[in-house]
């Protein structure tokens, strides 16, 4: 049994870990933290009434460190810096929910993100939190940052190809599609109701921050350089992101093939669900899980693959996949409070 | 031909009046204004693009005067009563589709919109623009208070009853479900589509606003006080309202009298539908169009009476409605721009 | 740990069902059953994938009795009153989710149904599985008839007046919301999302089904007939039912006196969470929750009561209720697989 | 004026027409039929309660000609060319909404529609009703192939940078995404709100029979094969189709270049919109209009181009485009009905 405290649980990410870890068996959440909206976490969340007491404040450092063993940051990026070297320097396990560790140089993150990094020196120090990729170092770790939403739908359909048969990618087209939870919980009139209701639209077309992770961690798996073009959209939903990846091939290959590398680099994954030919993902079969559903189709002259890849932005493509890790971190079962 | 004016053109009831009166042959928009967002109109609304070409600046009284026959005050209530009377000192027509001027009296305004009316020398000038009530006055007039959203519902379906055999309606419930564009524009939390998508509450549960103006205006129809229990909702859907009202009736009365009532009372009505019997309004009969259609129920022991009554909150609930009342005073045909 | 079966699993009740208890620790799902779509259930319901490993089949009843404790019925109505008669014979238990065993007499339910009962001998054999109310029968009970959605919304709102301060209720009007997933999971052009979407209205005015159940229920707690009004509204959300209550009040209450009697009333109850003054259910609070959340407002005249009643059709209006049912007859933890 | 017909005017696109050619100053509609769906057209839709009292009824070839100049067929294919065949023998003028008559050999419409094709006499008769490329065919025409939803935005999409610079284009991947209305008013569970409202997917991934005709269009404006990667995605939304679009570039070319072509091309088009740097199409800025918006952004090594492509499926994608070729056909002004 161990103490969690969340940190930014007004957001819709750190509503999602406090939902999940109220039926984790082996966490009890003590500590909540909220800069904007002070008061009953049951004022923020009514969901939540009659299933939890506790008091969300503005972070308080000595606190968070006095009632909790492990912290999950669930805030924006920017403030995660400010918060994560005191935690660390205290010893404190921590998930990190935001993007501020998981590029790998200051200046990467300047380029994406606009500000400056104000602490480059733990940005090397963080396991990226990708269990299917990094499972044995997040076991040793004591620091996790953990993947961005379009960047877990993203990696999980090109690991295998790119670590199995990176010789065969030409160019990868990454058209992502995300429900609307995915832009955070703030007063702007462009996240209105009325104004994405019934729309559709691409968005930062070509210049998402969440390219640089993508293409990092799969240069990575690759040991070569790989590049993206990444074209992100708002879909009238609340919660999932569906990405169609166009791969252009070097070299025929057969579906086959393609489906038997996916299914033995996922055979042993208890939340990567390769599909069997001719069945493509749908949100609906991922919405409020851990899942990750993978879906193929070559075309027939065999020289383009497109892979569908579906997740709950806020559960594989945040909070859930935060708990996953937890559970590995802790030796915990690596479902618990998942399934 | 005449020159119009939309002065809150940022906001969707600007928006949908600026859309109705570019497809109205007798109009020419020749000035519109917004307080927040300034530049380029299709800026603001994009998909006024190759239709119009005009710039939204702050508004600016002498301009305004100089460009215009005539206004539609498209703002927020407590914004009018301070552009209003120096319109009104111009000789300009005036349509105002704020709450400012449909109450008739200072201390029923501060009660219900909790703020003092700093013009109460016009509160009683103004003609409320319900073409199916005060059709002649309309005519005449040069100051109109063009009617709530949800009042135009309520009234419009209790109006004949309350004409006719205001002796039979022992009480009167309205249950009022409303899009969200019925909320404005705003940047608010509560109004971002993650909050209101598969999302549905009631809100000011029997103390909304409108609830004096239905009163007085079905009071003067009926010349005996009329009092309503009204509890509005909000709908996850963009536009449209839609009241299901219960007349607890006094004593017995038949489906075909009632009727014939409404169909009489209705008769040369160019945009109230009387349904048949057996038939319910739908929003999606009514968006996008200045209709309004009452479909009745009457239970078995023919004590309670439920109309419910349906129509598009920006359009018969606002611009429209704006516009049948400009056609009116100007002489026009009045379903011009509106079919 | 018990064997269950659930007949009709390709429906949304069913799916709900199974949902739920494949995530109870107390419960293996060893049978699945469906008239229309036969195969892997995984086929049906994608969702599964991974967790169950079930075949769906023509209901046999054979191969249930051999395979199952205790059987969840989650058909259609009538299809239930063709299964129930054999499996009651063969002594498993039956939790029922369709209409047929609810009302007490065969002349109501045809009346009401517009079909002839085929089973009258059982029905009223079979406890109503509301627990709030009828706990101590469940416990002992082989044969639950599982409420109605609409009902367990609308009796678990008023069963606390009706129960203690029945003499105040002069008529009681429901004003009844309620998601898609409701009308169940057919082929009809009325049912497709280009109909429903963006689109709201009411239907069976008056005449719903549900309306004999829930005067039956009510009369029961009360001790003398009690009669309500109702009107249910179709709302374009996949889940949830919220209920607007009016009763007007044959003397005075105070707003302390009403809920002090609701938070007595419900004082023990893991599920029903009795608002505080001022705050409003929301679909979002309860929806793939067992919650039924319950708000009050009274006029300021104190003869008006509005109650707003809020659960999710599919869990406490079905499917979880009916595993709340099961954990009460077998004697589980109420709230096991529901929290 | 003249008289029109409407085959086919229960389902979406022949209920758009009727909506449209109701607004259009020279139209009147003389005749409209279904097959499933047979009585007065209010019936059908009652949303034209009021402007219209036509009776629909199953085909009558001779009633048709009797009564119409021209016929808009608005039927499924494999429908169209049963009746098209005797409607050209009469000489009337007809304006095919179906798939039937737009490919150019039996052979291509057997491989993607799976039938055989039974007017293939007629097959190359028909001129492609897309007015930006075939404007002056249009105009002698007396029968129309109106073009399908998806290809209206990739054509127009890809038309000029096709026609300018064919040379350019190393491949072409379209990512495109409808509104449900698209899929047709059929009674499919797949189809049913609950399945597809807060969902998304790909379907037909490589394989959509609009491929071809896509493909064929673009081939005759660069003169040489062009050949599309296709895969369509089915949105939460009523109407609208948005399309990204992804060109291998041969060569390098600047944005100024690529944007200058387009304003060139569609200089006189009323209703395309070459939108400016860094401005994306949304539905909700045509949906409901008869616009086609083009957005485009390059990579910054110059060797990608993406282009949005935005229009109303049941408008510009269907009834409205083929109100614009009557339009022109019939030397009426183009944008009349249309604005």
């Amino acid at each position: 049994m161990i103490n969690v405290g969340i940190v930014g649980v007004s957001g819709y990410s750190g509503m999602t870990a406090l939902e999940l870890l109220l039926k984790h068996s082996q966490v009890r959440v003590t500590y909540v933290s909220a800069n904007n909206t002070i008061g009953k976490i049951t004022d923020i969340w009514p969901q939540f009434l009659g299933r939890i007491n506790l008091t969300c404040d503005k972070f308080n450092l000595n606190k968070a460190v006095k009632l909790c063993d492990l912290i999950f940051l669930a805030v924006p990026h920017t403030i995660s810096m400010e918060i994560t070297p005191f935690l660390l320097k205290t010893g404190k396990k921590v998930i990190d929910l935001s993007g501020d560790y998981r590029l790998e140089t200051a200046r990467t993150y300047k380029k994406w993100y606009g500000v400056a990094h104000k602490d480059s020196h733990h940005l090397n120090k963080a396991v990226y939190g990708l269990p299917e990729l990094y499972r044995e170092d997040i076991k040793k770790s004591h620091f996790i940052a953990n993947p961005g939403c379009y960047p877990t739908a993203a990696i999980l359909a090109l690991a295998p190809l790119t670590a199995i048969h990176s010789e065969l990618i030409q160019s990868i087209i990454i058209d992502a599609k995300s429900g609307v939870s995915g832009s955070g919980r703030k007063a702007k009139v462009t996240l209105n109701f009325s104004e994405l209701n019934e729309n559709f639209m691409a968005y930062k077309v070509l210049h998402h921050q969440h390219v640089p992770e993508i293409e990092l961690y799969l240069s990575k798996i690759s040991r070569e350089p790989i590049v993206i073009d990444f074209v992100p959209h708002l879909l009238p939903v609340n919660r999932g992101i569906l990405e169609t990846i166009y791969i252009r091939l070097n070299d025929k290959i057969s579906f086959s093939e393609i489906h038997k590398v996916y299914q033995r680099f996922y055979k042993i994954e208890p939340f990567v669900r390769v599909l069997p030919q001719g069945q493509q993902p749908e949100l609906k079969n991922v919405v409020r899980t851990n899942y990750c559903d993978i879906g193929f189709t070559l075309s027939v002259d065999k020289q383009l693959l497109v892979i569908t890849s579906a997740i709950d932005n806020l559960v594989k493509g945040a909070a859930g996949q935060a708990v996953q890790n937890m559970n590995i971190m802790k030796g915990f079962k690596e479902e618990e409070g998942l399934l």
